[in-house]
């Protein structure tokens, strides 16, 4: 099948930008027809982005509704929240189809949303949005005209704790999400928190009881328990690029061996081509899936049967943004799921 | 006071040994008069690290514990565990007061001990050995012959957790110690598990529910809330040099305000040299204390009341070793607790 | 075309191995027929690197020429100089093709090779090996039986002199080429010089006149220039993973513009799909190159005129070695040589 | 000797003026007396610095030049150039001494000052400022009024060729420093270029020709060759905090051997406390003299007898600027060299 859809990526310059351009540029059913840049506008993107510099051929373009519509079928909004309240309704009116990576559009609940960001003027749009973790929302995303991209916290802590919500065999009052993450997941604007010397050689804690990607899991693992579920959700700083590791602790509803729990996620997990069980006795890293779009699992029981860890791994900007929203996109135009998606991760 | 006290450093030339080397050359009074290196033995000091060069004149000699008794009053033995069960009882034989580093007598029932090392050919000296924490042990330790160290997790999960637990404030049996180190507390041997491309830009848990230092914590937690304290424990791989933070988890036995436990802590902890409260709204990280003695501390209550989350960070090989070392022998030899310890933290 | 051809990687557990399965197991006309390793052989590739888990399917087989080369037509050697001697004639006389990625087979003269290595044992094949630089030899290396594939620090270094010293624009006896390396260039084994903490954090110079890639350098420069080039090399350990970056001094014969020199480089470089020369006014980063085969370019001219800096960046896993071992096979092969080497570089 | 000097840190809340606070609250004979950030102002600096909580008792202060020469007798300012042009004159009219850390007053010759910053405004001072190198103009440091800190790089180049452009040992013309440098250096502003994911696992050139540095240089230099001396500078970026390697190259005038050089080099630097020359055949790293005023070199000769390549290490924000004003302020107010600046390297 050679077919080939153009696409927009809106908001093209941040590191989720640039790595929507690395996988897309080189997406066999991709035309990529408009990326936009407020910032960088009519400069080429080889130039500012050197690392592309013979492999995207094209400018960037102001960031307008309607030109990028006229443009390219489907895309991938990129900007930050607020931004994309403002974008991608007149993306849609205009007949795109779109996945935006925003926080905007992946609560159902438009109260939950404005409890942890803003006003939303756009509630209507959340009905028909569509959480875009292809392993839960499969089907719908076939169909969808909008997506809402998880964040990169959310994917890792609910693939992590899906199987064992879904079953019930975890209390659901008392998860923790230990989650540590590289820095590229605060985006590419310079502060001075991200400096390298403010990182480098140094590890921290942040946003303790505060972080906005808290409800978005309480919202995914609610759907699964069929029940509220809360969450105890602590994020970090690790001095390195991409990856985000998450480390979950549950308490068991009655006892479990390591086998069992084994079982219970091979099986939840079958036949998903994105999401990899360490073999027992194993546990994964972040490097092992760097630049891809899997989730590698493992988990361990406590002795006394009644506690389980569970470790997940992801790339924050691979499966943690840009690689879980060309998978969305490869659902919603109807390509197998894992187009331009094989890429082997880079290691070391 | 001008007083100089022979002192021994067996086991010098791993990364622990390094930094008693780099903290006891600069105290005013101490004489290093025995540096031990099977490794390096007759080879300078200075020559072995080129750090020390113009710094510590000495060459290494053989761990011959006779020869550095003779030398020398007190001794620091960073050996490897076991290395310490044989090296220990002989040092005291001969006269000397020994801050040992190892995990060898650290632990009050040799039954623990034995259910995670190896048979203990010396338990008659555990009644006898102090835990050198001393926040919890100061006036044991003026007069103890003999230290046992403790690890560099215990101390920050141990000091991040004490006031709580002393209180009674927290569940005893749900703790969670989620921690995570710097590269160092590794040890200095060559290792692909720390080979800097398996650990650079990367970030990794390791020995889930099976790492030695968990009956460390539970021991010295116990001996606190009066009674069997049962903790959760994950260590993780951090890609940095040095520094441990350990974010800890617990329930409260009621609902609490963030001032209240401010409080308690601040209590716990007045006058202490070594600890430091964050001001409210901030969390520490690992490079504000490198280098040094420092235990510094944050802690965070949901807004339901119901549970806490504390953050520790320390220097693994200062506070987590060589420093608290140093300490333990000022308060055995009867200098102010800190002498020799007073170097500001390096930053960035 | 969809012809596939047989493909073994003997010594495939190293890092230039894995940056080989990592491209050959996506190259569109490869099968990966035997992957050798002596310490992993019997065990699952996907169980040693999990980061192949799910991508390649087999298991490690010991390094038998024979058996090698009954299952598949070419042959990557990914072993230590010395291996190489003994397993690269075996595989040719079975008849296979082979591309050789240590030093065995890049001299001319086994004079030389034996001056810095160690006596050859198979001086006859030096003459018909060809060096598999492919902006210098393409022509030699389609027909090739056997290629020597080059050293990384030599690949950065020819690329940045060759367009200069063939032109006869420089002084010929007074290079120098200081070189920056990430620690991927060490190799796999563990060692105190690549551990983490000995690395990170820090820099240095190591083996300065002492380089085995000295007389590999000397060689390809003499060839262009029809005379002998000497040539100081330096090479520096810097805290990443991946990447060489080459600063390259020379004196220019006579005075020139920068202007001038960028169109002898664009010149020289014309069509080539693997240089990218980076337009007046920007630097290379080894980033922008990471995971790829692309040399990156730029230059600067005094203001007097007379001397000229280069500076070169190349992945040293990549360029300067599997993915230019690869970009050879596929000339010897047939294939276009962008064939499987398409990838974008990964940043951040 | 208990006096106690006052002192002032103009500009404390950089990187350069946290190295200060580091150094000077534990310097014997210093008493912090003002602290001045525009920014941070009236806010306690163990809050702005959680690194020096418990360590500093002070609030910064505004940069009021007669507020700071009320409380104070010396001060460092450590502002931007520029800056010290305006409050250097201030301080000294109100009968200050002076260890400036900008470039502002680091030449002799206001030209060159101006060809490469800006017009001068204070030329007048030029001649009474001394170059704060105290192995080269130690004699006059210790009456100035006014010191001009060297900048980082050229504190290790000049170091570095001194003995060899003193004794006329090499080409004048021709040298070249080819560096790399830690982050820090590049201080404590957020930007996107210093920014963690910009730098981390990348290495890069900069400003070739054009770095600032290279006038200093070469006036230090051709001060010790007697005529003028020319050098080719490019500056690196080391995805570390703290540290610079300076890898000189230069031919010599005659053939030399390593233990010649090796005795012209321990003649300079006899009885300098801050310059170690490394053992033949180690070469230094920049972890090794991290924290502190050491400036370590080593050398090689080609085999060849005609070139030499010096490599120097120092920390660039220790012995690059701040533990050196700390050296130069020990000097002018007639302290031992040392003081306050024993403490050993901090590896790893």
């Amino acid at each position: 099948m050679s077919a080939q859809v153009t696409v927009a990526v809106v908001g093209a310059s941040g590191y989720t930008g640039l790595e929507l351009l690395r996988l897309l540029a080189r997406h066999p059913h991709v035309r990529l027809a408009a990326l936009t840049s407020r910032e960088y506008q009519g400069r080429p993107v080889g130039q500012v982005f050197p690392a592309l510099a013979g492999i995207v051929h094209q400018e960037f373009i102001p960031p307008d509704p309607e030109e990028v519509a006229r443009r390219a079928r489907f895309a991938f909004t990129a900007v930050p929240h607020r931004s994309a309240l403002e974008m991608v309704p007149r993306l849609l009116a205009a007949g795109m189809r779109v996945v935006d990576l925003s926080a905007d559009f992946r609560f159902r609940d438009p109260g939950v949303y404005e409890a942890w960001y803003q006003p939303h003027t756009a509630p209507e749009l959340l009905e028909e949005a569509v959480y875009g973790l292809p392993e839960l929302h499969r089907q719908r995303l076939a169909t969808a005209r909008l997506v809402g991209n998880p964040g990169c916290y959310p994917t890792a802590v609910v693939l992590g704790l899906a199987p064992l919500v879904r079953a019930r065999r975890v209390e659901l009052h008392t998860l923790i999400a230990d989650c540590k993450s590289g820095v590229s997941g605060a985006g590419r604007g310079a502060s001075l928190a991200t400096s390298f010397c403010e990182v480098a050689d140094s590890f921290r804690a942040y946003k303790v009881f505060e972080h906005r990607h808290t409800p978005e899991m309480e919202q995914e693992l609610s759907l699964l328990a069929g029940e509220p579920v809360r969450l105890t959700f602590t994020p970090h700083l690790v001095p390195m690029n991409r990856g985000i590791l998450a480390t979950l602790y549950a308490t068991l509803t009655s006892p479990a061996t390591e086998a069992e729990l084994y079982g219970l996620y091979e099986g939840f997990y079958r036949d998903e081509p994105f999401v990899r069980m360490m073999p027992p006795g194993t546990l994964p890293t972040t490097a092992q899936v760097r630049g891809t779009n899997f989730c590698d699992l493992a988990l361990r029981v406590h002795p006394a049967g009644d506690r389980v860890v569970v470790v997940a791994a992801i790339d924050n900007l691979g499966r943690g943004a840009a690689a879980q929203a060309v998978c969305n996109f490869n659902l919603m135009a109807g390509f197998p799921e894992t187009t331009g998606l094989d890429g082997p991760p880079l290691v070391p």
